[in-house]
């Protein structure tokens, strides 16, 4: 159950600081950890540092120093309890003399759990899941799906006309919503491991899939361009094979095999910039997480739509969708949205991702 | 030119008050008008009265009493200097005895006009074009266009998900939006002088078109029901036929031949509810002067489009928008829009409609 939390900016502020490191961390979830002084003053703060670096909390206790002890730790997941790369968090906690630990999500993995008992052993106070679904919704997210349903979480991000097109009659899409929507998608592509299209986008838009400044020059990290091309029509000139970041070609027959192999890359969050075709093959399958559609006020009339057939018939079967938020976006408008029940099959059993 | 006013909330107020009247004063326009005494506090309130009724300033007049001596009117339109069904606004300023008035948009009638010019010769301060812009793209529009194009106002209203589809594959349509956004069509209908849908939404839908409350019961004045029905499809058992409200069945074949029907009928503001068909008519003719499109976050994959062909080929020749404002309802999202260029082969001389 989620409990208020004595401090809750605090708490709220963990969550910022994992999602500012969200696509860099993978395969290791996107944690965030605040230190309070004994009065409740923040006096360090830290974010999952790429595999192999230090954990939130470590990173968070350097900061603090001498100030920790006595003090209290803020963390968006449970702390490990055990020795991988790094050493186990909790033990960290407990040398830096913490007396209170608050945690949004408890571990869900034996692995690395054991982390409260192991605190509370050593005589700290811990409560656990306090504001923990919005910790699940948020940077979590894509590690939890990981873990619950061992696959990637799913953005899919479409931009389209008013009227639901993503090129005009002739087959034209550029520019269908203006620089403040584009230059979002750059920053959308840059909190993914992984930009999934089809054979047919990379063909005939050709587009290079990395992350981009305003300037057109590519900055930091890159995501793993991945093309899902069955019958080999990629060319070997294709802007997406160039050197600016790794590509990842797939043969893979469905979204399920397809989310298998970048799960197996360490994948965890996917972006799916993909055209109808494959944006319907995702939700048909249930394996859309997350949508970022970024509507032009503009109509076509003609032209292919955002997302191609669903197998839907009725109004009564239409695919369902909750608002997360809704912003204008230059001239245009950003609408997120999460599915309000899958599309697949089959059931999650994750209220989270 | 628009500059500030002292009052700039009076011209505001001025402006609402204009507003809540809208759908009842055509053919006359929906005027506001606030009454300020000497020290700038308002004591007196109007708005216009449907056709016959006094006109704003004469109700904010009556309200203000002794109080309006040595004060301000603050009023949306030049006050009137002729005597038609009442007598001359101006004349009733004057004789209140204010000793300045503020005014947003000129007389543009011949007729009518020259109030200000008397009000001036009776010694009286005149402010004209305060705030003109707003005034203009408010309650006002309906009537400005009538005047400077000799039709009415056209708002577009339509409910699709959030591929652009009306309706499923099967043609159910039934509901796309939720109950708010329902509700938000009954306002809005209410606003309008007449809602026209086309034979084919009134033989599939059979829609009553009426104005009704939260318990679909018909609630205040109705607006004309239009039904563009040329080849006689319209059976005699429609509800749109019901006694509920008056209707006319129009052999109209055009939007242009539609509109000046219903102008000589004294619309002056129309909600367009029909189908993609008669949206994508209205469009290419350049008839459409805001639209209001209600977005379910929900996908079909099929089904119909909400806007027919616009012999639109290329992503350049897009018919483009600009967004008023943007609000979410219930589970939906309400988009308004105007347009930023007219889409038929006119230009139209008139900045505020």
């Amino acid at each position: 159950m989620t409990t208020p939390l004595a401090e809750p900016r605090a708490m709220a502020r963990a969550r910022e600081l994992g999602l500012s490191v969200l696509g860099t961390t993978s395969p290791n979830p996107a944690v965030g950890a605040v230190i309070l002084d004994s009065a409740g003053t923040p006096v360090g703060e830290g974010a999952t540092a790429p595999p192999g670096g230090p954990h939130a909390e470590v990173t968070a206790l350097a900061q603090a120093g001498e100030r920790a002890r006595g003090g209290t730790a803020v963390v968006t997941l449970e702390p490990c309890a055990h020795t991988g790369r790094t050493g186990p968090c909790a033990d960290a906690l407990i040398a830096a003399g913490v007396v209170r630990v608050v945690i949004a999500v408890p571990e869900p993995t034996e692995l690395a759990g054991g982390g409260a008992d192991r605190l509370r052993a050593a005589g700290i106070a811990v409560e656990l899941g306090v504001e923990r679904a919005e910790a699940e919704d948020g940077a979590l997210a894509p590690w939890l799906t990981g873990v619950r349903e061992h696959r990637p979480f799913v953005v899919w991000k479409v931009a389209a006309t008013l009227d639901g097109r993503v090129a005009a009659a002739d087959g034209s899409s550029r520019w269908i919503t203006g620089e403040q929507a584009r230059a979002a998608v750059h920053r959308l592509r840059a909190t993914c491991d992984a930009v999934v299209v089809g054979s047919g986008t990379a063909v005939t838009d050709d587009p290079q899939l990395t992350v981009r400044d305003a300037d057109g020059r590519t900055t930091g990290r890159q995501p793993l361009r991945v093309v899902v091309d069955r019958r080999g029509r990629l060319a070997p000139t294709a802007r997406v094979l160039d050197d600016a970041a790794p590509t990842h070609v797939s043969r893979a027959g469905t979204p399920a095999e397809l989310m298998a192999e970048l799960f197996d890359r360490d994948v965890r969050r996917v972006l799916l910039e993909g055209g109808p075709t494959l944006a319907a093959a995702f939700l048909r399958a249930g394996l859309v997480d997350e949508a970022v559609v970024h509507l032009a006020p503009t109509l076509l009339g003609a032209g292919p739509s955002l997302v191609g057939d669903l197998g839907i018939s009725t109004m009564a079967g239409a695919l369902s969708f909750r608002i997360v938020d809704l912003l204008p976006m230059g001239g245009d408008v950003q609408i997120r949205l999460r599915p309000t029940r899958h599309t697949g099959g089959h059931q999650h059993t994750d209220g989270g991702s």
